[in-house]
């Protein structure tokens, strides 16, 4: 009789995985993050699979948000998969979700706070996290209608701290392929369904248009794109960081309030790209929150070096003020300001 | 009688026009091209309005490609139109379309050869095109599809050689507010409605598409995504530019072949992002076609310097292979090559 493999889905995801381990030290504990559905049950079921021939331990967490009535029942069967998987140990880490910053931003807050915390008190080295290339793609389209440039075209990286995404280079058909071929039953989130979520409504209606109108393929385009802007983005932040510590004026006449000096011949000759992702980091550092800070901001501050005609003061969100003095940028809070 | 100013559509057109002529000497011809359509029509009444009052000469030239039952004299009624705009001279250029790349791609090649031939047979300073914001966003949308990165999200420059696009911060409404204030008729376009094409696919149904399931606005958020990257793309290709020229090794020993040298040391250390665009200048430098090269291609020469453990030659096409031997990489066709 012919020894049959895996089914390909299978050995996919199991591959992904095993990939994504290479570099941890024998005996290290790594956690599936799993909803119970379809791309997360097909990772736990491999990271189960790939552990003990990776000399790893592999363990299980699921969160239940307290959103949907019998989440807490849904959890606890996620955690009574476990055992089948060759999971242990496994835990439904349960969160309050507060409302900062709409529903999905709050969910999504909660609950890597949640994985976190989990994942130092067991000793976790990795905690993985099922995310697919079609979330990859959602991700750019949702970026790309911010229209905030090559950073919120980035998507998630494969790896940022403990987390890990390995499944980032399949498809979420080859996900459900698995938990099929497997076997396993992928539970249906109703908000997987519900068109009040924009990525719900990315995933069900546009990416189905954009693979109709400009044909198949969308989805690695988008996760191709991803790739390429996040390592442009990290090369023009690296560039960016370089300058800001060579422009940053140590502030000594302005010591007792909470002001960045930034030098601005300094900022003259490099290019438009990098003198802007400066005045953002300058700016942001003077006291000026990160997400309400728009790319107008930081043009009109740019005006102060490109466009110098004694122009007054550049007021941005934050209660942050920019003034040019001779060849300085002031960036400071208006409350303790030296402007008035 | 109170003083009526222009409508706010033609006032806004002239003022982009006006924007963009800043620079240039008094008594110099600005052409604007110009198929009949809205916007190229109000562009061009733009120009014929704001020239005299700038100090500069206008003109106007129409392209007929004769791919349409008609077209000469279409472009005949186009330049019929020009006394009355102020325009003067006003040339219809017949040109014959090859099919190289495609339909959209050769019509538009024959289109700017015949334009850049007039503009310097005319001594003209500057050609005026009629791109906005919308065709922009049209231009970053086909890139997305495209998934090959930055530069193919950063659609349309408003200035390239001597060709500019006043109009890339005003939406189509505008261009057709401002024709009918004018009581001009814009010609239509029926390659406009033919969803052969995918830009017409691209603009009526996937932005909608993308307007009714990501909010109003992403004319505007595509067009804002492409100005951030170009920026990027631009100090990324700076930072190549120079990377490449350190790194570039005169081939003494290989003098006789055409081969292009990099020393790997030189690439350690740089962001990939910039390592990438190196090995692709490289690559192109050595005889490859750019249009053929994909980032797949670059992403393996890329192991040479990342992963090398003795790897064989790594082939691209247009019968270019390359080799790492010790500390540098040699880029060369085969046909001429010493690898074998």
């Amino acid at each position: 009789m012919a020894v049959m493999g895996p089914h390909p889905a299978v050995a996919d995801v199991r591959r992904a995985v095993r990939l994504a381990l290479g570099d941890l030290e024998p005996g290290r504990l790594v956690l599936a993050a799993c909803s119970g559905g379809a791309d997360s049950l097909a990772l736990a079921a491999a990271l189960g699979f790939v552990v003990p021939r990776a000399g790893l331990r592999a363990g299980l967490l699921t969160v239940d948000h307290g959103l949907q009535p019998g989440s807490g029942d849904r959890a606890a069967d996620v955690v009574g998969l476990a055992p089948g998987l060759g999971l242990d140990p496994a835990e439904a880490l349960t969160v309050s979700v507060g409302t900062s910053g709409g529903p999905e931003a709050a969910a999504r807050q909660a609950r890597y706070a949640a994985l976190s915390r989990a994942a130092e008190r067991l000793g976790a080295a990795a905690v993985l996290l099922a995310h697919t290339r079609d979330d990859q793609a959602e991700t750019v389209l949702l970026g790309l209608a911010r229209g905030s440039g090559t950073r919120s075209l980035a998507g998630m990286p494969a790896l940022t701290g403990i987390y890990r995404r390995p499944l980032l280079g399949l498809g979420r058909a080859t996900t459900v392929a698995a938990c099929a071929a497997l076997g396993l039953t992928p539970w249906q989130d109703p908000h997987n369904l519900d068109a009040r979520y924009s990525r719900v409504r990315v995933r069900r209606r546009l990416l189905p248009a954009l693979e109709d109108e400009l044909g198949p393929g969308m989805a690695e385009a988008l996760a191709r794109t991803a790739d390429l802007c996040r390592d442009d983005a990290d090369a023009l932040d690296a560039w960016a960081d370089e300058v800001y510590a060579r422009s940053a004026v140590p502030d000594c006449a302005l010591s007792d309030i909470d002001a960045v000096v930034v030098a601005v011949p300094e900022l003259e000759g490099v290019p438009v790209a990098v003198r802007r992702r400066v005045l953002r980091r300058a700016v942001i550092d003077a006291g000026a929150p990160p997400g309400t800070l728009a790319a107008s901001h930081v043009l009109q501050i740019d005006t102060l070096v490109t466009a110098w005609r004694g122009q007054r003061r550049i007021e941005v969100p934050g209660g942050v003020a920019v003034v040019r003095r001779y060849d300085t940028l002031i960036f400071a809070r208006q409350t303790d300001s030296p402007f008035s």
